[in-house]
């Protein structure tokens, strides 16, 4: 039999929707979870899957889900990913997941399909971390990595807390609804590196997440009028700051070639022209397939920044916000979606991926697989993010070839 | 004749009701110019002057002041500062040249003195500079060293006018209450540095202020997500600012002894954990008594950051948002200050101040002098900030006593 296909056109439409919900200049998008434009953008989901006859329930993460009955009741095939972008984020990050599912569903409705498991769509709370961090808040309270308690007190950066701005914006359902069991999760996403553009290959089958800390660093110096005070008799927070980022990123360099540090986020204390900064807190990001490399860097690089931070008489706290090992995804899966790519003529290869996603935490949940396309010029998390159209569209027709195989699938995964 | 005292218990009131409005932990002041509790602290003041028998007026920059008439009408005798704070400020700086003019004002009316001129109190407008950039607006624009349209132009970081928010707290007063001309100005203020307790001296003579520039450099990268992005491919805006940053002190620390240089302010955009920082904008204070010194610093500095720009092929610039020379206040108000402390008996010495005041601008409008008090450990702009009852007692004698011995002058100064 020929594979089937999605209609694209339609798709599409879908995408440019979602892509004004949001909309910053250079088409850029900013929807941060639980905003007033994430709740029109679910609001718009929840339609759309009404409207493809799916059952939608909500559950108490905000977590959303659309489901489509199948032959029989067995344990679901969940697809999705996430509709919330970072602050200067493109329109394609999370939201091809999403919609791609969607009109994967809509084409098994114009063939009138009926699969032998039931499919579910889902669209995952605060995957960036953007606004509440960490991320994949939602996938993880549902897979239990991180408990409803801890979920609800994440604050934002204005002291809200992910409880309140989840009732607020009416998404916060009841713990029933969670998703209780699954067959298997896939994920559709861009790659966001350079990896398969480089290569002109069109689809990703991918291996596993690398594995990844998040560390925040407090310096603590002191204060004071930025005039008086000669440089000697200083504990200048920033001055440290800056010293240690640069060395950071020196050791990063000469460690390991496939380590990246980043650091992405810091904030002054107090903050003015004329003031000696007391307080600086900034974020490390620090990734490795290998774990051992990355938790060696992280050991060694502790100690040499405390010793600086003693040389320069200011003191520093490091806290490890997350942490999560290398994963490695379903060979089952892994290899359909390398089947599905060739089955309708387009290039592949297995890859791993360099960022965290929801499918990280379903990994552990349930056999669990994800689909990359291309980013022109590696990028993502930025205004500029593109994937094209023509892979855009192959991309959802391998999404649809392999969900229909692995519904079919009759055999625990 | 001996010379005349304060009323220190008094005074204290008004110092201790001022550290109440707008105050946060660790005794610190949060006083920002045109917020809510810049408007509660000058309601306060007016209400002080009207009792003090002072006549109110509030001009177009929203500087405040308070007239006693004098047996003549000739040009007066201007005192104050300002009561506006750093965000983590403490509760000494400005306030207490303010108010220890309030009470040499007071002391007059309890001995019934009439001076020769008239005495003006003032309360300059956003000295600090902490909300609306750059500091010393109200000074500034009185003295036509920035147009009104410019300082009505100033946007806090929200985008809010100095403007509007100058009229939301009912303090845009007319043009025609300018202060017109002056005989002479007289500001008292905590050192901010350490010179005064370290050699045990109570009051300084200010003999001018150190020229100072203020820089905003802005640095361009590439942004991207933080995890697939090999480190060679980067253009990491963090890590160039970092590095700049760190060649900044490196270099003032060869370069000449008495040269200070802040990084007080930097903002990451877009400033998540896992997003490559594309844009960074940070400050850059530099002072030197000698204004050749300093150019000559800046100038190096700029062909050497751009070098490094350069090298790590990402955008660098820079802006120069403020710059003033050095300046040598009057020598006969100078002198005042030091014969009124001798004739109190109190330790005091000549000294230049590395932070800028309203004197600044005072400065080239007329004849003008500062009284410096010693500060805690050399500490401002922090919570911590403090200069000593006993200090600040006797530094309001000595303005008392400089103050009648300046007013009586008849000659042009």
């Amino acid at each position: 039999m020929k594979p089937l296909t999605v209609n694209f056109a339609r798709m599409k439409e879908t995408i440019e929707y979602s892509a004004k919900v949001g909309e910053i200049p250079n088409q850029g998008l900013r929807r941060l979870a639980l905003s007033k434009e994430d709740k029109t953008m679910r609001e718009q989901l929840r339609e759309w899957m009404i409207d493809a006859g799916l059952e939608v329930r909500i559950d108490d993460f905000g977590n959303m889900y659309g489901r489509r009955k199948g032959q029989t009741n067995f344990d679901p095939l969940v697809i999705g990913s996430h509709l919330d972008t970072q602050p200067n984020g493109g329109r394609f990050d999370g939201v091809l997941g999403v919609l791609t599912a969607l009109e994967a569903i809509r084409t098994l409705n114009d063939y009138e399909i009926e699969t032998y498991r039931p499919i579910e769509i889902v669209n995952f709370t605060n995957e960036e971390g953007a606004r509440f961090e960490p991320p994949l808040l939602g996938s993880g309270g549902l897979t239990g990595v991180f408990s409803k308690e801890y979920v609800y007190n994440r604050q934002d950066r204005d002291g809200k807390f992910f409880k309140n701005e989840l009732a607020e914006i009416d998404f916060k359902g009841g713990e029933t609804n969670r998703l209780q069991r699954a067959h298997a999760f896939l994920e559709l996403h861009i790659e966001q590196g350079p990896v398969l553009e480089n290569e002109g290959v069109t689809i990703g089958a991918v291996e596993g997440i690398k594995g990844m800390s998040w560390l925040e660093l407090k310096v603590t110096g002191e204060g004071g009028h930025a005039g008086p005070t000669p440089m000697p008799l200083r504990k200048d927070a920033m001055m440290a700051a800056a010293n240690i980022i640069s060395h950071i990123e020196q050791k990063s360099n000469v460690f390991d070639n496939d380590l990246t540090v980043t650091v992405g986020r810091l904030d002054v204390k107090p903050g003015a022209v004329n003031c000696i900064p007391e307080e600086i807190v900034f974020s490390v990001d620090v990734r490795h397939l290998d774990d051992e490399v990355r938790k060696k860097f992280i050991d060694e690089m502790k100690v040499e920044m405390q010793d600086m931070a003693t040389d320069r008489k200011v003191e520093l706290e490091t806290e490890t916000l997350w942490e999560v090992n290398t994963s490695t995804f379903h060979e089952g899966i892994i290899d359909q979606v390398s089947k599905s790519a060739e089955r309708l003529g387009y290039s592949n290869r297995r890859l791993y991926s360099g960022a965290g996603h929801d499918a990280k935490y379903m990994n552990a949940f349930c056999a669990t697989g994800m689909i990359f396309l291309p980013s022109v010029d590696g990028k993502s998390h930025v205004e500029s993010e593109l994937t094209l159209d023509e892979d855009i569209e192959k991309g959802a027709n391998v999404l649809l070839d392999t969900m229909i195989h692995v519904t079919d699938n009759n055999e625990q995964l």
